[in-house]
């Protein structure tokens, strides 16, 4: 066996393991807590944990630890997955697919069956029996940027390098298939002592400054500009340079749903959400006679637009995005948004720009909206959870009536926002907001995580609170318990069965799920009274763990904007070929 | 619009709508209740449902609902399960994939866009955002025997007819695509007064005589021949014509652990469980030293085989197929076992065969694995289970412990075992057991389903008992509390955190998950005399609802099987392609 030893690190000045390169490699792009569950396929892998300090978060199940995941990665830049092969990745799949499409960093390890297993094509468990052992993996291909099988020592460090980069730049899901005879296998180590680099593709300089030209054209011709941030400059990483630009041209700067949080709105400039019919009017009015838009990072959906409502035009519009720009119908492939913004902050001149109109004030409207009953309506309780909100919370919002609710939420300086407004997965926020607690401890700030779901969408992911009380989480759990599927009856089957749910115990979750005596708090609230004492109440603003509001809501109550959405949304599936 | 509806009935006989049709047809094959959850792509569908008599499960995840759909049609012959394009659909993939491993018929009915959003490519939600609406679909192709999707009227009936019967015939999961606005389309009612024909492919008839000479030349040489009856007797239907060959030639009969459930345990020619080493030596010893093995719908995966542990040679073994038929190495593609198995009853000679030795007694070990102390444990538990357990029990294991422990348990007459050896997907049998539950509540038996799941296990899918609770299941669910993952211990890690779990107040699911005052009734048992009791009490034998216990066992016991089993799972791992 002395040969085969040598011939395993022949050549390797500092050999190491697989499994402790690939996590070492984790930590330096910035991952400390990893999610994931245990299987025959990754056991040996999970020791090798503790030797790259990341700690294993233990995951009650996997499409669970994947929207963890995604909730980690949008707080903390990046995060991992560990499944096993078939059986933990395919549960996991829906929860990466949500990361890809909505453009978050996800890298999703799959413990695999060894090399020798495979090319036998033996018929191991987990697997469908058929000696196929690339089924999975191709299901994955297509919510990868990268999707690399780790079977021939000599390739793996730069398969690992290269498909990190790829996860980080792109700021989407990679695939690593890891088989259990390649755990151990030695590769080189002394790579670990240069960092994979993670540095922004360059645009071509040249090409650059063309576009930033061509936008500074527009600019200082526009008689009434107006910028609009999306989705994809918060997950490609421009927020800085857009408060830069908005701080030196003063321009009015709304966001869409999914742009929510990238603009600080107590900034002057801060017009509020723009997304078509479903915005508040004065927003309408004010974004829609704009002459010139200027969005950054667009990304425009059915849920995000309230079903495709803008009435702007393209003629009118500057779009950046983090592959290329668009100037009304020029297009400019493989131009970067990041570059041209930087360049933009540096040559706009604000003396150039004609007189700019601020935007709409924005405010929480909490008096406008309450009425005389003590019942909690949702038009009244999201402009006062803006005033519950403390500076740097972190707000997780689910699909539902709390993703259209958010829109009447003016949020005090720092908040970070979660939803899932494109991919929409029902439960996605319950581990979401598990996986953004644990990035804000692991990053030493320790915010509050506040969480908004509704009791028809808490069912299909409720154990993860079992995670959140195993880690003693810093979270708050408004659970909206309006019985059953609202955003659903909106759209059609108001009184159907089938949007119908069955009351459970919600307050009691966090005690059966593991917390012990004072670990964790529960409410019932069922009154504006009721709340307004909640909200109050010191202990409850500053708690520093687990707590649990059992919160009621009329059934068939419902946010405006969901109200036109779900109206927009039934008219697109009634569309048919004919009509 | 009055052109528009002539033109959507023109020719039609009886118009009927497309949602209807397909409802009426899954009624026909034997469904009565649906699996699935709302979603806005698939609201108006539901609608059908009750105009066909199919009752709504409204389920609590997507992955539960196909883990329930698979104990449906385990227990029902075929299932349907309804998610909504892209989230619920992949969030059920895991469980259709374990329905195509384990050849169980289940059909997935997948809500999806307008016909007209999809080419346009619209960005709408549930989408990754790229126009693509093919993903979800490819994804699913490998785990689907038919992939229809019901894009124009003209095809629809044929498409949902042929579906129906490649997905009953091969007893694999098949995959429906139905946009929006082909729900209501008008297609050929008068189609539904012809049932789909379910009848048997034919095998060609002269080849068919032929295999069953050969079957029979060996059969009548043989000195000590026996049968092992396997996991594609029960899916593929065989089970009838098996126990008349044997009744007929008195052969000794013995299962695999997926085949469990295939004989009458009490049948005096039935011999126990083979499964390689993990066998009781008496086993392992009268089926090594057979000289011929007649093996019926043989499924050698690992854990079926502890390990790939037969010591048994192909020279002499007939192996019967759903698709073919092998004698020794002869391979006969094209036959399939039903036809040669009805034929070898009627032909097979029992004055013919040699005098046949009658296999190993069987029964439940429960003295012989009794000892002193009041802790309960795995050898002991499960030959008492069999003590416990009545004629036509509907039982579930879940892999784990329970999947092995159960091979010591001596089943009565009429038992049905459910178990996922092959695809392993942790929490499988808590949807499972709700799904069987139902099909012999629809099948109007109301037999008792008993569920054994671990603690670590019940995590991942623990909320389906609120789907138990909602329809007031008969289930009596065994948890085996025994602080975690123990399959894994057993591979790898015996005392490492990531096979732990936290602690949950296990008996309190039932009340939390919705089950008021009396609807269920929960136990904590946590010795040997504790047990007794309860397994004597009147009440507990014959609840008609549900019933948790909550069961104590050392964290670090494990069933004989599994320790065998997982010794050779570890040692498959760490095989490397130079070893």
């Amino acid at each position: 066996m002395v040969d085969s030893v040598d011939i395993r690190t022949k050549g390797l000045k500092k050999p190491v393991d697989v499994a402790e390169y690939l996590f070492k490699r984790l930590h330096q792009v910035g991952v400390r807590s990893v999610h994931g569950l245990p299987g025959d396929y990754n056991l040996v892998a999970l020791d090798y944990l503790p030797k790259a300090n990341l700690k294993w978060i233990g995951s009650v199940n996997e499409l669970n630890a994947a929207y963890a995941a995604d909730g980690y990665a949008r707080v903390k830049g990046i995060s991992a997955l560990i499944t096993t092969f078939g059986v933990g990745e395919l549960s996991a799949i829906n929860g990466v697919a949500g990361a890809y499409a909505e453009h978050v960093p996800v890298v999703h390890i799959v413990g695999g069956p060894s090399t020798i297993s495979q090319k036998n094509g033996m018929m191991l468990h987990h697997t469908l029996g058929n000696g196929d052992f690339n089924v999975f993996a191709n299901m994955n291909k297509e919510i990868s940027v990268a999707l690399e099988k780790l079977y021939r020592p000599n390739e793996i460090a730069d398969q690992i390098d290269s498909a990190l980069r790829e996860c980080y730049l792109k700021s989407r899901p990679v695939y690593l298939l890891l088989p259990t005879d390649m755990v151990q296998a030695k590769i080189e180590g002394e790579r670990l002592d240069t960092p994979i680099d993670l540095s922004d593709f360059e645009n071509d300089p040249e090409k650059e400054d063309y576009v930033v030209d061509v936008v500074l054209k527009y600019l200082h011709n526009a008689k009434n500009p107006i910028m609009l941030v999306d989705a994809c400059a918060i997950r490609h990483r421009v927020v800085e340079e857009t408060k830069q630009l908005v701080d030196k041209t003063k321009l009015p700067v709304f966001v869409t749903p999914m742009g929510k949080g990238a603009i600080d709105e107590s900034h002057p400039c801060y017009g509020g959400v723009y997304a078509g019919e479903g915005s508040l009017p004065e927003v309408t009015e004010r974004v829609e006679a704009a002459d010139l838009i200027l969005t950054v990072g667009a990304l425009k959906s059915d849920f995000n637009t309230a079903g495709f409502s803008y009435r702007t035009s393209q003629l009118n519009t500057i779009d950046l995005h983090s592959t290329h720009c668009t100037v009304r119908y020029s297009e400019y492939p493989g131009v970067a948004m990041k570059g041209v913004l930087r360049k933009l902050i540096e040559k706009v001149n604000p003396g150039e720009l004609k007189e700019v109109k601020p935007g709409p004030e924005v405010k929480n409207e909490v008096e406008e909206n309450k009425d005389d009953s003590e019942v909690i309506k949702q038009a009244w309780f999201w402009p006062r959870i803006g005033e519950y909100l403390k500076e740097n919370d972190i707000v997780v919002t689910e699909t539902g009536t709390a993703n259209f609710g958010i829109w009447g939420t003016k949020f005090p300086v720092g908040v970070t926002a979660l939803s899932q407004v494109l991919w929409g997965s029902i439960g996605w926020s319950v581990g979401a907001a598990q996986g953004a607690a644990l990035a804000t401890k692991d990053l030493g700030d320790n915010r509050r995580t506040v969480l908004f779901v509704g009791d028809g969408s808490i069912q299909l992911t409720c154990q993860e609170i079992s995670t959140m009380v195993r880690h003693n989480a810093k979270i708050t759990i408004f659970c909206i318990c309006n019985e059953g599927f609202t955003i659903e009856r909106q759209i059609h089957g108001e009184e159907a069965e089938y949007n119908d749910i069955i009351e459970w115990k919600w307050k009691d979750l966090p005690t059966v799920f593991g917390a012990t005596e004072g670990k964790a708090k529960s409410y019932q609230i069922k009154t504006k009274d009721q709340l307004e004492k909640l909200l109050a109440d010191e202990d409850f603003n500053n708690r520093d763990g687990m707590q649990f509001v059992e919160l009621y809501m009329p059934k068939h109550d419902a946010p405006r904007a969901l109200v036109l959405t779900a109206k927009a949304s039934a008219k697109n599936n009634e569309k048919t070929g004919s009509s």
